[in-house]
């Protein structure tokens, strides 16, 4: 066992304060990581305030995680003291499933054990990145290969990086082909970069003028602003692929209508209130598809995190330390960060 | 140029009346075609009554034809006078776009012409089924290898049968797969056939227990009652593919939730008014897909009746007279068709 500080949620009203708890003693297949960093996502605030009603208290969040191994358990091959390891949205699943065994971890039937708010269905309370060391099974543990000066930009790959990474890659994206990305957070400014190193002509989706010089910088071949109907006009059917990251209610119509003949457009995130409801016969006409995706498999994780790696991609980030989280959440409210906060946990 | 007797909407508030109209002569390419019988679509009831909007009157509906060729124009190599020839929903396409290339005609971008009311984008009106004869360019015209006694009920695979080929297909339907036919009218009857014909294991969903012993004698392994939570919660998961044939708005969710990870539910009905809006959530957290398909190309029309002649498919319909057709579309209303009626030519 070691204490560990971390900053928790102790209920859903209140800010998150500063909070001391034991990390488990080592398994035999554990990887004891110190965090250096940790990204701070959507899904933490909406934790920690509950909003998804499923909130465990204390809470201490954080999944996008990266830090130095500091300790292995005597059965642990693939890391070893002093490597950069990488921590994600899961920390254990069944293994024994059908998409366990197929390597898609995040649909594990029995559910996968969130790095936070504990495992879905049932079993003890999981605390996450925002604490100064973490001790995660083997299997769920990430090789980081940028370089060091690179780390604290890499953390949010390990949830908005896959999130987006993994559509992309199903549904195709590559040479020759021609992808939508919808919004420029900290998904959108992610997929943006990846879809243009996967190689496709990419055009991002804005309701943001301040939006276009940004875009173009991240990777973006062409802006398209979506509350102009003619500029939308002109991409009607002519769209490989869309990847929408825009959690907020809208009307998925206007970016159905852009895709060709049996094309997808997926969904990654969630909306709190239902989009309004999308045309059936627009999918019907074009034989088009409307899709969700979840984060991606560990495997899947690492391959993105070597691509990311090889094509020189991070995340755009503002390091924060540890006492700006309450600050850093309702900066985030207001889409006032370009692209993501990274939390320095030496400053806990 | 030849005259042939019909039925017609003269207008969308008046019943459908005898109409007396000129076949265009024979081009090189075209087949004559003396119609034996035409199934009765839903679709002509739209059209006749003008609730799609865009009716040309007169309007002369129908567009699953069968009927003996005979005359074909002198550079027809694939027919000859005496054969018995199919017509579906489609007669002409621009023959150059991606999808007519790939011999998906239904997506032609530049608009196919339907085998009634006209091309969809400009162009002189077409008229229908609920006629003597039709002539057709050849590329447009089916095989029809049934039996003699069975060609009235060959008649609504032009329509109901491919349109539900076509998704059943593509979305691999197949031994070894669990596949959900939801309704069971026209398509849904015909999907049952169909993909119980393919080797899949078939489940029906219906709201009505009456229909349970006829969807088991159509080929449905299972029958489940949809408004029953506690049935549905036995298929939670469980599908490969679900084909969704109701066309009345209902909420697709309980639906969705039935689909295995990564899986899809394809809808071929418009509803006239929007289906309660999706929970997108529920997309993203099994990577499932909601999709459309409409009808499918002349090739796939094609391989659609091979199949069915193999399998001994046809529809289960009820004959009637030309002169029944505004009964049969108010009892089409009511859904008082097992499963669709078929017009016989002979008795205009």
């Amino acid at each position: 066992m070691s204490t560990v500080k971390s900053y928790a949620a102790l209920d859903q009203h209140s800010p998150l304060v500063p909070f001391t708890f034991e990390r488990r003693a080592l398994n035999p297949d554990d990887v004891q990581i110190d965090i250096l960093y940790c990204g701070v996502c959507h899904s933490d605030l909406h934790t920690a305030r509950n909003e998804w009603y499923n909130t465990l208290y204390p809470s201490v969040p954080g999944h996008e995680i990266v830090g130095k191994v500091t300790a292995v358990g005597n059965e642990v091959s693939q890391f070893k003291v002093g490597d950069i390891a990488g921590v994600g949205c899961m920390v254990d699943s069944c293994g024994h499933c059908n998409p366990c065994e197929e390597g898609e971890e995040q649909f594990c039937e029995n559910g996968f054990t969130g790095t936070y708010n504990g495992p879905l269905f049932g079993g003890e309370n999981t605390f996450g990145g925002y604490s100064q060391r973490i001790i995660v099974k083997s299997d769920f543990v990430l090789h980081v290969s940028h370089s060091e000066s690179q780390l604290a930009a890499v953390a949010p790959l390990l949830c908005a990086g896959i999130t987006t990474y993994s559509p992309l890659k199903r549904w195709g994206t590559g040479p020759g082909k021609k992808v939508g990305i919808v919004g420029l957070g900290g998904l959108g400014h992610m997929a943006v970069k990846i879809a243009h190193a996967m190689g496709a002509e990419v055009v991002l989706f804005t309701t943001s003028q301040s939006k276009v010089a940004d875009a173009k910088r991240l990777g973006a071949d062409e802006v398209c602003i979506s509350t102009d109907p003619d500029q939308m006009a002109a991409y009607a059917s002519k769209l490989d692929f869309i990847l929408n990251t825009v959690a907020a209610p809208h009307s998925l119509d206007p970016f159905l209508n852009l895709l060709k003949t049996g094309c997808t457009m997926t969904m990654v995130g969630a909306p709190a209130e239902p989009h309004p409801s999308p045309n059936v016969f627009g999918l019907i006409l074009k034989r088009r598809s409307l899709a969700g995706s979840l984060i991606g498999g560990i495997k899947e994780t690492q391959e993105m995190l070597d691509f990311c790696a090889k094509h020189d991609i991070v995340s755009d980030i503002e390091i924060i330390p540890m006492n700006y989280i309450n600050k850093a959440y309702e900066r985030m409210l207001k889409s006032d960060v370009k692209y993501r906060f990274v939390l320095d946990l030496s400053t806990i």
